[in-house]
């Protein structure tokens, strides 16, 4: 009879939660390949196979996110004979308060929790913070507790690479540092920890994008050159242990071009194993170098797109939601530091107006902090403590965007006047960028294709000035009226302007009087 | 025996020139739906398979183009005694001077002929121009021969729009006018004619952009809403007359987003029976209006671009190149002209400006012309006449363009300096735009990834300012010496500049000096 455990997962059999079901079996030989166990789970109508996992000292476990609540039975299917026709039940309780759900693709190009609750991706990144001292992710943990992050960048694997070169206190495989590994034999204490970090950002409300592979190895301690056999038994190991965490993101890979012993083809494969291995469905992406991967792979959830520049401005930004369909996430626009790097040496008002640019053509970006620091503590690398000035404003945005329409801000007119973002004839926002202009002449644009009736003659407008650094919003005192000015706009019928600061940074938040 | 023709097609047994084998077959029934009828044509070691078509009064003709040259076989397959096993040969012989080939895709962003001379694209539109009078047809003849183009975007069913809502002399289906159509009998004429003017282009140098469907309609004759039996069986019977021009590229649509009564499916369904159904694999793509399609497709060799802000500046230009790692073709930036709609009143200057932009981000741009005209002859529907001033500097730029690198201009530093274009330690276009200043200051950019070592300390360039509106390239006097000046740039030596005229529109080109 299945033993049901509920050891590190507090809310076990919630909907959403993680359910786990432990056993106990095989040691000898190496339960890692030589012991197959998968389980289905099943309501009346709805059933789901997942793979379970080796975890070290005879357990095997079977994990599982019920993404219905109500009763949920199991039996499982094993090649050895004690793990073989296990039975079980449980039941998937109302999730609690801070419980959505994952994460998933939501009116094309835009994302929400399974229960339906808008999410607006701020992202931001620290690709070895688990590889750190406890004291350090301890740190890292308090400071995105007050910090406006809801996504965070991480790497399975150690990262060595410029300003970050320490050895890890756990690897992924039995062996001996740096290079004498058993990719047959997974370290269970390695995973646990990982899991440990997961849920801790889950309890903060953040998703981890979980980096399958990277390049900044280069052969120290070989995780980026393994055998495709390796490659494919490691996918499927984490699959098999992260896949019923909720707030978990599948990233292929950091800048997979960048990986000299990999060829296209091995993504590729990688993505497909990891979408046919994961009964949940997880948000699943790959991250560029300099070479973008085919974003419109059906397996790909949504583009994860490195550019140093598509967010100076939303006229670049917009542009790859043409291309890819599917939403845009802008995770690395450079940092904000003082790294002697073109890419980690963004001011702070920069990188703000990067999240800006982005959100008003429809996408989202993704922050990162490199300023250096005497013992080589980089946020973007390590974690810690953030230095910058952007997490205020980035707070700031995300207030805005909590009160934003729930489908999620579009483009209004993507080409020819993509400083507009938010839903026709409703709501929206307005970013000048850099421009400081004292005056702004109330108009708005004919809406996009498909939606012509969406705004009319009479319609009345309220505005906000929002100071996106400054982190105030001005209510502009009366109301506006629709008139149309000619093909492509409508004006203000009183011929009113908006008065501004002549500072930078402003935007206008526009919102229908509704009837 | 084979009846052997060289009717209309002057140069048939030339390599890539038009063999023609005609037949007499079936009169009764229907003969262009009940008698099918393929040729397999063979050398050695290779072979092709082709449909032939009814070609009305009894003929059926089967169209080859030798891609080698030397003698070629063939035997024909129908469900017609009398067309069935008809058995020839002919000597493909050594291609005329003008004769490069079908344009094919080289160096994955960049076009060239088969037999290897680059193509460069420098493409123009006239919608309808083969459904106009006689007189105006042979008028926009004459026009393109002295015009710079070499790409001209041209539809097969009549176009019916604003200023331009003439009744065609043909039709390509029988029937009656304006909409009593059978689809299942085509009309010989019109294809025939269809035909000459291919070929008259092909004379000229100039690629015949074929677009099989399009908006244009809206139920005034009904071909943007055929069945889709009628839809496939037009699109079989276009590749069969068509296939065997060098010359022809196939557009499934212009604007395919806004045929409402087609989906997406279609176009997957159109595209890949044009695909299948060409024996010469001519280049292939579809056109968006707001939604663009999936450029990515196997079956797409291109992808063609609305986009009436993209090559307003580089940065954008560059950026759908990443996204679909094919040759970008801008074959629609609005156009030069005066009309009242936004697409339709660029100045001269923006559309010669937008080629440039388009040309240094490594990517091709199309022209179109709208000047009002009294009798609605606008060259971008009818032909006729060009009256706008970018097509001389569209001249210009075609001859810096062939003295290009044979691989295509290629960015340099696709993200953080589009400006530049060229070829890594050999050639530099740098475009400047409507910036005027008096000096640009030298200094080349690192090289793109992979190309490391394409520029080291001493070597030496030669300048040249190019005034692209006034057509002229100034040498600068003496040589630029290379020195690195930090991580990304390297500069002149000896701290040299290069003196402005502080007017717009400039370029330098700058050219190695090779040892």
């Amino acid at each position: 009879m299945a033993l049901l455990t509920a050891q590190l997962l507090a809310a076990a059999a919630e909907q959403w939660g993680v359910f786990e079901a432990s056993f106990k079996g095989p040691t000898t030989g190496n339960p890692f390949t030589e012991v197959r166990l998968t389980a289905r789970f099943y309501q009346d109508d709805f059933a789901r196979e997942v793979t379970g996992f080796y975890d070290g000292d005879g357990n095997y476990r079977v994990r599982f996110m019920p993404e219905r609540p109500g009763t949920w039975r199991f039996v499982t299917d094993s090649s050895a004979k004690e793990l073989d026709g296990k039975k079980g039940e449980f039941i998937a309780t109302k999730p609690g308060a801070n419980n959505h759900g994952p994460v998933r693709v939501a009116n094309e190009f835009h994302f929400a929790y399974a229960d339906g609750t808008p999410f607006r991706q701020i992202g931001t990144t620290c690709y070895a913070w688990t590889h750190q001292s406890v004291a350090l992710q301890e740190q890292t943990l308090k400071t995105l507790a007050g910090a406006p992050f809801n996504k965070l960048r991480m790497c399975i694997f150690p990262k060595r690479y410029n300003w970050s070169t320490n050895e890890p206190p756990l690897y992924p495989f039995a062996g001996t540092p740096p290079r004498d590994w058993d990719t047959t034999r997974f370290n269970p204490a390695f995973f646990q920890h990982l899991e440990r970090r997961i849920l801790d950002l889950q309890r903060l409300g953040i998703e981890a994008d979980v980096i399958l592979f990277h390049p900044y190895d280069e052969g120290h301690w070989g995780f980026d050159r393994m055998t495709a056999q390796a490659d494919d038994r490691y996918l499927r190991y984490v699959v098999a242990r992260l896949a019923a965490f909720r707030n978990v993101w599948w990233s292929l890979a950091n800048e997979w071009d960048f990986m000299k012993g990999k060829r296209e083809e091995d993504f590729e494969r990688y993505g497909q194993i990891v979408a046919a291995a994961d009964p949940h469905r997880h948000l699943l992406s790959i991250h560029n170098g300099k070479v973008m991967p085919n974003h419109t792979r059906p397996w790909l959830t949504h583009a994860s797109i490195q550019n140093g520049s598509a967010v100076e401005d939303a006229s670049r930004a917009v542009m790859y939601r043409d291309a890819f369909r599917k939403p845009v996430v802008y995770d690395e626009v450079k940092y904000e530091g003082n790294l002697p790097k073109r890419w980690g040496n963004l001011s702070a008002e920069e990188m703000v107006q990067r999240f800006w640019q982005g959100t008003v053509a429809g996408t989202y970006v993704g922050h990162g902090e490199t300023y250096l620091h005497p013992r080589n503590l980089i946020w973007w690398a390590t974690g810690g403590e953030l230095h910058g000035q952007s997490p205020a404003r980035l707070a700031f945005l995300r207030k805005v965007l909590d009160a934003a329409p729930t489908e999620g801000i579009e483009p209004i007119d993507k080409w020819q006047n993509p400083t507009y973002g938010g839903k026709a004839g409703h709501y929206y926002l307005v970013y000048l960028g850099k421009a400081a202009p004292t005056s702004w002449e109330f108009k708005l644009p004919k809406p996009p294709q498909g939606k012509a009736n969406a705004i009319e003659d009479g319609m009345k407008f309220r505005a906000e000035v929002l100071d996106t650094w400054n982190m105030t919003a001005t209510s502009v005192p009366g109301d506006f009226t629709l008139k149309r000015t000619g093909e492509y706009f409508w004006a203000d019928a009183n011929g009113r302007s908006i008065p501004l600061p002549g500072k930078p940074w402003q935007a206008l938040r526009i919102r229908r009087v509704e009837p």
